[in-house]
């Protein structure tokens, strides 16, 4: 058993205004995770939801991150913008900051930053991004988690420079052979035992199967499925009830990855 | 000789992405003022607008603060909008935590929060808003000054709960003879050396004149002008070679309202 | 009988991007109505989504309209905004033309303009809003037909212009003793079936149940649903079964209200 | 003389609500120029704007064009954005119907559509969407005059299908080897004499200097120039001046490209 214990995060608060996103209220999914991506208004999310969506994370203990977008939400953040390095930083700073004030409203405070679709691949792919972002997040939150791809230009950076990151593994995404991730537009509902499979497999042999019907390596901290696929209360029930029954808890993420402090050393 | 010192506080940073507001540059109003209230996205302002705003400005010890508004781009927050109060809170915490990021990472934090356009004037009248907003302050942010018209709603709500108000003296908008506002089309250009008796009069004798011509008392603690007042780099150059003239210092706004702490009592 | 062929119509498209409304999709609810009122870009509404809705509603032979509404995506265009007749004018030519563009490439031409939320109420009670856009109609759009609630300053700038209006019969919206409708916070899905009574009861007595009990006499020329209403598609459904087993067709609006030409005067 | 006569377009209405662009009034402009490129909303542009700047073209006689850009108000439309086609040709269809509306209050009609910023770009470089543009615009606005780079994707679909394209002259811009343009951060204003020269020189004997000194020829129907290019008021005034000294008539896009009609063919 390689894992004994891993995070597992979900995007929410992805909606706007009147909007809600997926077939389940985020108040369902809430008790299924420990880690919460929390959209910050600008590819979805509006302070009215952050506010609620924080408070109810709070309440349970779940772990509260940050997950800025593109300035897109028309396209939900999905579409590559060819933005300037210092442009992106600073959106990513001004969501964070923004979410960053809610949780302090309901006593908690941020653990971690996620960014979103097509922004989480532009830093997989651009250095420049990828390293002015850990630069700047290195000064401004040294603490402040990074979740990325392993191996992605973000988390070499990351590495490069001591900052603290968490690799994800992606439940609901499929694999190409390189270990990257395969989008193809969804068309029916993943079946949750399958997923459930897949997550009990990665966290005890860290082995999953590509597209291509290859076994690879696959290392990493957290695990991510998605409120938009479509049954995400049912994968995300049979995930944690496929792990607990493989005794493999659900823990916060401080648990699972804890920061590289001297005292640790010892 | 009623203030000896004085703290000078305007809209800076009113732009969004390509566009610029006023004739002057914000980086020639900075080294006039003492307190910048910084437009944080909503009704103008841009992430990387904010951050470079928030880097001079705290480069000359100016006092920094949050200038939110409504979600109204196009109307320039200027015109009022029938949100319910908690909504309006939600958005003020979200622009400041998004301002507060860039204070941190230029080695400062928010001083002020001074409300925008249709959305003070809200504050000044609601006083369900003005409550709602200043018991939430007290709670996450409890040292930070509200800008506020004297015996505004907003201003009662602040004295009633002991949160530090600072109240404004309006030196390029005209008052009532209640001590009011009264908006008009700005036409011509103001007379600077005017503004600037106004403001030294007001400093040394609590006096003003209105529009009717009556003379009223009128207390404050910090004087405003507007960036983009036809002529606000000579006003602002005007006002402060006044008051220097008439030995007025203008001041941090922490030397000229000291908050209400015990030792200070004593 | 006073009504032995009605038009009824539903806002449709009210979606953004990612994002849909209610439970039901609006290719459901087409096949029910005779008139679509699309959602236009500024309240809800995207080019791609009405290029869609446009689409189908003209392939079903189903009258267009434009649903401008207030700029205010995140409130959903449901907060009274205070912004200037001309302006308002201005927002609503821009989504009409923007709709008719999609009208025209799919073959139709707009037949209605029906404004949403509180700009809807805006109209219904401004004056100046209201004779202004009628006045503007009347030059740039004569045949455009303007859904507005009977007896409103919408209604009488239409009847003192001459312009061509079609009042409404609101079949999930409470009335109140002066046959204004009365908001309520939609907890529970409503009957399909006493909605259908009501509507019913309307075409053929021209009388309406307030919420105080009593009946009062209500005058219209369209039957309207929304189709955010909770069981919207049930509802769509029972008043459309129901109005066929009274013998009351479900018409175009052209032969419900046929405008008054020469011709027909004779 | 290749040219005895000229059109001369210029983009205008991009500023923003409160916000406006460049240092001259687009009034000041418009008596300088035969087509205006109309701001559209998604870059730049408002619609109490757009009505404003249609009334004084209309008034002018001023050739009527649609300038729709990227849905990206912060960065000027001038970040790639990687939509789909159809997206685009959606919103390139809303866009144009919108401004189509004020054109018919004023009484014109649309002249054209030249599109703005990077989403030029994209029509230039992106054989997709190039077609599904043109395709669309001959079936639902065949008359529609298309702006575009010479030997770009969009003015090949332009040819390909016999839709009537107008191929532009970068009075402002720099050419590459290739007859491309060669974008450069401007810092300072360019002389207005020089650019005169250039377009004089390109009417008289089609040939342009390239930035590497190299002279090649250019076919164009258009002179372009930005209304943000530093000193845009006098470059228009010396190329309007310089352009009448030489007897070279700044005419309407009509009377430069006559659109290819049987009877023409006689």
């Amino acid at each position: 058993m390689l894992h004994q214990a891993v995070d597992v995060n979900c995007d929410l608060g992805e909606g706007f205004g009147h909007w809600s996103l997926g077939e389940t209220p985020d108040i369902d999914l809430l008790p299924l995770i420990s880690s919460a991506n929390i959209a910050t208004g600008f590819h979805a999310g509006d302070p009215t939801r952050m506010d609620y969506t924080v408070q109810h994370a709070t309440r349970l203990g779940i772990g509260l991150g940050a997950h800025p977008g593109y300035r897109d939400l028309v396209g939900f953040g999905r579409r590559f913008l060819d933005a300037r390095a210092d442009e992106l930083v600073n959106d990513v700073l001004y969501q964070l900051g923004a979410l960053s004030e809610f949780a302090g409203r309901h006593g908690g405070s941020l653990q971690h930053v996620k960014l979103h679709g097509a922004l989480y691949m532009h830093a997989a792919a651009d250095e420049d991004f990828a390293t002015l972002l850990i630069d700047t997040l290195r000064r401004v939150r040294p603490d402040l988690y990074v979740y990325c791809m392993a191996g992605s230009a973000l988390h070499r950076a990351a590495e490069a420079s001591g900052h603290p990151a968490v690799r994800e593994f992606y439940a609901d995404r499929d694999y190409g052979r390189d270990g990257s991730i395969v989008f193809r537009r969804q068309i029916a509902a993943p079946d949750p035992l399958a997923l459930a499979d897949k997550v009990v497999r990665a966290c005890r042999d860290g082995m999953v199967t590509t597209v291509d019907g290859e076994d690879i390596p696959i290392a990493f901290d957290s695990i991510c499925f998605h409120s938009d696929t479509p049954g995400a209360l049912a994968i995300g029930r049979t995930i944690r009830a496929s792990l607990q029954r493989h005794g493999i808890r659900i823990a916060p993420l401080m648990d699972v990855v804890h920061p590289r402090t001297p005292e640790d050393k010892e």
